[in-house]
């Protein structure tokens, strides 16, 4: 693949929305391409409209004045062919068909169809993404298929099959402060593929982390050998569906794929050494991990936080993970209970801070430092519980916010890593503290999760790539 | 256990508070007996103090003006041997040791504390919940442990060795409208154990679902006895913390509890039949299966929501749990298939109800009786991505609520369960539009998860407890 090529997919000089919505032109992809900054030329395609938001409208592809780097189809699919065509005469150079109703359908004249467009593109120059998919965003550059996500550009990469796939998980990254250096939604992949991408993605240098949404590959030795050139150079994050029977059904209704057997993916998985991960929320996570954890010197965690039965659970939780818990030096126990103010508290790891979120800042300034000095841990969970101290609601988001920003404080002055698990519960008001003190731990570049178990397994997974690693 | 004993704990007709509170009665145990509507007696016990919240208060348990029924310890340790004495003389029926600092801090004198206390215990006709514990939340009888607990009363009861767990758990299912008969944490339990409650909720007329939090069992075949008892009425759902090796340690030093291995409480699973579950989350959702199922006829479920990765994540989901997500006949594919208004749409199950939320209800109102009417399916899982439709915020959530209201007024009408799953995402709009659009499909009486995994697993939880009991 020629750098050539993705230079225009993702700095595109000219976009022509062919079928662009003369009804509703803000939500639309004019619009959104607008809103968001785009800074090349739209023209809008359509036979039925002379001005689309402000723009001269033309009638067809072949009308426009001058051969454009991208036109996004969102059209009919059996209307396709002949739009190709007029694409070839235009001189186009990059097709991306957001149109579903290809082969995915199952349909022998949907599978004709595809191949039609396919051999057009291939006795052209015209490369094609697509068909059925949402394409390209890349904020830095002013493209995006959904007018939510954050114009902020950020490091990490995305190759997805599914454009809901993609959507749900860029949304799921910004809502952690995750942001995007370049993120293609690819669909039937009727030319352009996950290796094309992912080879280019190796080598691109606004690119740090490559997570990967795949329902099947065509040609997997090719898959392999892309997914291992990205990994000379950063981390890849798979999360490949349809590996049950009827997951595999699913996906080929999808995006037509062959999704390969379970037993060929863990082999796959095996060999690579990519991080696999079982759903988009675990991705982000792990995306997490990578992203605000330093490194992780081993296994051992030590975990501070609500005490009593949420303890037990989050002990539970870390060695199923494949983490381990050991007990304090007595030392360290000592230390932990001379600054406790509460009788009975727990000090044998998990530590418990405090039993209401009041106390909980005081405890975080002298017990963190505490737990960082124990030789028995490599690193640190704090978890809070914004549920269990929900009980008086007004005190509960100050002193929320007064626990998140002792962390902020304390957390540069440990020799281990720390992250944080703020548990909402599933109430409004807990969900909305939580959401401002998750937002303060971010800036301040701690690694935040929702539940000790998905903690636990974003750390593990980390720790888990790094183990299959150093095998090879 | 006399069912005097059990009457008195859940009606006493006169409660002590030992250690009551001068400075904040309104979130003490008093206020919070006085706020939840506690119809008995209720008397303030602190030397320091003669009124607290407008009510007498009494040097000592001796000075109390009649013997009591329960007596609450809010006192230091050491305080309590002293205490109990007073109560024994003054003919205090049930006592409940809120405070920690005994057995569970591993400490040689606070064990023999403990034991000191239940030696008086045993000398006398006491008999002591706890200590270290929340002890009852009995919203019919006026009694809680958190003012935040629902007062509307339910018919699914709690035994819980940890008061933070049952908090957790009690909120958890109060969001999800599932409402208590009974609920006891219980902590060290040097008098009353598990199985006490478990053998009196077994026969209570009041208690239709029974949920167990368990770190460990002192005499483990009498709670397997109970737990058998149980199962001859009701179903029983347990969640046994402390099943890893650091998990074991952290039970111990929070409610000295000796978990016991894996492999026993494996053993114990298959032998007789109870639910397990392994988180709170996991917990909550398999009552809201119990109460809101009416029958599962097996485990082939037919998807109806979102398509694409979705829907292809949806069918791993599920068949990662057990269940199975077979093709639809080619009639009910094509009748699907004639309703839809968008092309290249998935019908083979999963089935794409629409790409935006705006089609959803109609495609509910036609699309779910199709789906009903398949042989091959013997329940219906519908799901909402209110995360992905959230594009258009406005009309998001207004639309959601036109979906729901669909699914209220649709699924009475069909022959076959379906539960609903509406995932959130991590964003306040479509968290808060979620929880409006669950309230009301709860209201109607369908049972809601909050992914398709945690729903997946809620049914399956369910469906497998069927088939062991049917080998038994």
């Amino acid at each position: 693949m020629s750098q050539e090529l993705f230079d225009q997919i993702f700095h595109p000089a000219t976009v022509a929305i062919v079928g662009a919505s003369a009804k509703d032109p803000e939500t639309g992809w004019i619009g959104r391409l607008v809103n968001f900054g785009y800074p090349g030329r739209i023209y809008p395609v359509n036979p039925k409209a002379s001005e689309i938001a402000g723009l001269k409208c033309y009638p067809t592809v072949r009308d426009l004045p001058e051969p454009v780097d991208l036109a996004v189809f969102n059209i009919p699919a059996r209307l396709t062919p002949k739009i190709m065509q007029d694409c070839v005469a235009s001189g186009v150079k990059i097709v991306h068909i957001f149109t579903a109703g290809f082969s995915e359908t199952g349909k022998e004249e949907a599978r004709k169809l595809e191949a039609r467009v396919a051999e057009i593109a291939r006795a052209s120059n015209i490369r094609v993404i697509g068909p059925n998919c949402m394409g390209v965003y890349y904020p830095a550059g002013g493209l995006t298929f959904r007018s939510t996500f954050a114009r902020e550009a950020g490091t990490v990469s995305l190759v997805s099959q599914s454009g809901a796939g993609a959507t749900r998980f860029v949304q799921l990254a910004n809502d952690r402060h995750i942001y995007f250096s370049k993120v293609v939604s690819y669909g039937n992949a009727l030319d352009l593929d996950a290796p094309d991408f992912l080879e280019y993605l190796a080598e691109d240098s606004e690119t740090g982390i490559i997570t990967c949404y795949i329902e099947g590959v065509r040609n997997g030795r090719r898959f392999m050998a892309a997914v291992k050139r990205c990994l000379q150079w950063k981390p890849v994050i798979i999360m490949k569906a349809g590996l049950t029977e009827g997951g595999a059904g699913a996906a080929a209704s999808h995006t037509a794929s062959l999704a390969g057997s379970a037993l060929i993916w863990d082999a796959f998985f095996r060999q690579v050494g990519a991080i696999q991960v079982n759903s988009l929320e675990e991705m982000a996570d792990a995306v997490m991990t990578l992203l605000r954890m330093k490194y992780v010197g081993g296994r051992r965690v030590g975990i501070v936080g609500r005490g009593g039965g949420i303890g037990v659970i989050a002990t539970d939780a870390c060695e199923r993970a494949g983490l381990k818990v050991p007990p304090f030096l007595p030392e360290t126990q000592k230390q932990l209970e001379a600054i406790s103010p509460e009788a009975g508290i727990t000090v044998r790891n998990p530590v418990e801070s405090t039993r209401e979120i009041a106390g909980a800042a005081d405890f975080y300034y002298r017990g963190l430092r505490i737990v960082d000095g124990d030789p028995q841990v490599d690193f640190i969970i704090t978890h809070i519980a914004a549920d269990i101290y929900g009980g008086r609601r007004q005190d509960m988001q100050t002193e929320l916010l007064k626990a998140a920003e002792a962390l902020a404080v304390t957390v540069p002055t440990l020799t281990k890593p720390l992250v944080v698990v703020l548990y909402a519960g599933e109430h409004l008001e807990t969900f909305s503290a939580t959401l401002q003190a998750r937002d303060l731990l971010l800036k301040a570049g701690i690694a935040v999760y929702s539940s000790i178990e998905t903690a636990a397994r974003a750390v593990a997974i980390f720790q888990g790539a790094r183990d299959t690693e150093k095998t090879h």
